[in-house]
């Protein structure tokens, strides 16, 4: 038999009637042929529960009983959901994480999947078993003790179960129906995206995109397993959704295949920054030892490469989350008083947004950057910071024009329309 | 290190407040110099909560998925306490029953303990460990799956562990603070024992007092694991709450320890049965059949042994729980019906209840059962149905009566005094 793997986020099970049809969507596809593993959360706001009376009673808690604790929310979900499957005659059992077994590492509460051995699962599989429901996010450490995969790392043991049965696709269940080429909310000509590669997916999904997980989208690279975004509360047909999928299987590409915004932005600059060997490390250690997440760096060239300037300064521009500012102060501010580092100004500008254009067609395209700031200058857009990968290009603008540079943009290149 | 194991029920954890407030009491006996093993039940209302949504969603569940919902309950407090204790630096950890191993039979919801091996909590021990606190009510099937002992199989999860160890003691704690002569809702003058022998708890607990659970008595007689039941909310000394013990450990004892009563009894009578061999059989196994618990019986001599009557008749009166009398009903008309059983008329009396005097005293006292109906006499309290065991004297009386019966008896059993 094929085998699927369907994954049920929080709120697709949150209660019994919607356990019930995620159920159904599980019996279709036992109809349409399929042996099926299914992954199920915790019921949605039960986590958040429990993670609370952890934080209420230990504050520096163990994580190896965090774990213990938290992981009891997709017990629950795995045994009603199974018991509905039976109810409805189809053969399940509910699976937890140590049962299977999922072997983690030991690294508690952030843990790593080392292997998910078939033989249990298999076999009851060949005793006529049509649906394995198996606990997600959890997992049992070389020392016998339960061990979770950090917050959403459901998607994760989906994705590494669809590896490990060498599935033929895994079916992640959400509250939305897939991935668009941008925000509804921001656009009405977003359009649902029918595939997408794996590595636009990376990009959106780092951008801010929260459909999927960062995590589980580079396992399901690394494995090329086909992962479809679909919803838990439409009907589904085998086309509905989003397949997130290798390029190869991506027949004709848009250049860009999507318009990623991430709004609650800070840019911060010191000018004048000591152009030595070394600097960078000198400024973003202890930018990283504060834990503020640096995303775009900018460094000018050097004043002493084009001037008879006397001495070698520079202007060095980074991003990071608006919330990290008075971190990012404090940590530059200090190294500056430790002598690490010397600059004559910090400017910090936190009324700024990201906007990002992705597609793996830029690969192959050139003129992808200059169309983009076209656009942006058609409504009089000014660029305070660029920076390109492979396959995306993303700008700092004043928060203001968010929403009309998303809606430029998704004009600009034609996203509304699917050819 | 000696060992205890203190057991907390429901309502003794059922907050993170009571949890700490329970974790007090363990930290005090690690002071006094013991290893503890505690077993805590699932925070009061959780377990209904479970059962509830597996009733919901499916009325004939697979008992196998109810068990593996149903205990979650345990193991999130298990965690809980933990923390609470790691909080006050003693060295705990929890362990959910397949971790232990505590190894049951597959009776999924009704599972019997096999055996409790002890090598990972001792080795856990060795290494520092002050206390294990072990997921209640729960175990391991020989299959790999999660087993249930029933509910309250908490009590009985203590006394094994109680057992398997070694234990100097098992605590259970819980929100009445010892065994009582009597309800003291029903007189003011009802005393806490200090000590009960097993024989007499046994007695008690079947009679409907709820301090503790039956099997776990029998379970503490058989490897005679000396109980203590105490309060979690009140502070405790080396001498708090009722000592269940071997009654060689009781100096002096009283001819009646306690008077019990069962509210909600009814008493059924056939009248004019034929009188044969094999008749209460007939009777008593389609009653059996259709799950009423029948307590008292009660046979009077056939007329044909005192009086030239030409028909062998006898009558024959049992009781049960009022809430089973409509099923029993039943079950004698359909024998009736199907010709298995033959009798003049069926009277049953709802308005009845029980009332018990129990003390292992009687043994070596005569003239117990004749104070009792003194005492009742007194009260022109008329008998219904008598019936006697070792140590115990139960009758049906009025319902009407009840209150009045069990003030009459603790007065003449002298019983609010301790000499």
């Amino acid at each position: 038999m094929p085998i699927l793997v369907m994954k049920f986020g929080g709120t697709s099970v949150a209660d019994l009637d919607r356990i019930r049809n995620a159920a159904e969507k599980v019996r279709a596809e036992v109809e349409r042929g399929y042996d099926v593993i299914v992954i199920v959360s915790a019921m949605s706001g039960k986590t958040n529960e429990l993670v609370g009376w952890v934080n209420e009673t230990s504050p520096m808690f163990d994580a190896r009983e965090y774990d213990a604790v938290v992981s009891s929310g997709e017990n629950i979900t795995a045994g009603l959901m199974s018991l509905t499957l039976q109810e409805m005659d189809v053969p399940a059992r509910s699976w937890q994480g140590w049962q299977v077994p999922l072997l983690t590492t030991s690294a508690h509460s952030a843990a790593r999947i080392e292997s998910i051995p078939r033989h249990n699962i298999d076999q009851k599989f060949g005793e006529g078993m049509k649906v394995a429901v198996v606990a997600g996010f959890q997992g049992l450490s070389p020392e016998g003790r339960i061990t979770t995969l950090g917050r959403g790392g459901s998607d994760t043991t989906a994705v590494a179960f669809a590896a490990a049965f060498d599935a033929e696709r895994c079916d992640i269940y959400t509250d939305v129906n897939g991935v668009y080429t941008t925000d509804p909310r921001i656009t009405s000509k977003a359009r649902k995206l029918d595939r997408i590669a794996f590595e636009e997916m990376l990009e959106l999904a780092s951008l801010g995109a929260k459909v999927l997980q960062t995590r589980s989208v580079e396992l399901a690279m690394r494995y090329k397993v086909r992962l479809r975004v679909l919803s838990s509360f439409e009907e589904s047909t085998p086309n509905s959704g989003t397949l997130v999928c290798d390029e190869e299987e991506i027949m004709e590409s848009k250049v860009v295949s999507g318009v990623a915004y991430s709004r609650e932005e800070a840019k911060i600059t010191l000018v004048s920054v000591e152009d030595r060997p070394g600097i960078a490390a000198a400024i973003f250690g202890p930018l990283a030892d504060a834990g503020v997440n640096v995303d775009m760096i900018v460094q000018n060239i050097s004043e002493k490469d084009y001037d008879d300037h006397p001495e070698a300064v520079t202007d060095m521009t980074f991003s990071c989350p608006n919330d990290q500012v008075a971190r990012a102060e404090k940590a530059i501010l200090d190294a500056k008083a430790a002598d690490q580092i010397g600059f004559s100004e910090l400017v910090v500008d936190t009324d700024v947004c990201k906007i990002s254009v992705v597609g793996i067609g830029m690969r192959s395209h050139a003129g992808v950057a200059a169309r983009m700031f076209a656009a942006l200058k058609a409504e009089n857009i000014n660029i305070k910071v660029i920076s390109t990968s492979e396959i995306k290009i993303s700008v700092l603008i004043d928060r203001k024009y968010m929403e009309l540079a998303v809606q430029a943009l998704h004009d600009a290149f034609e996203l509304e329309t699917n050819s």
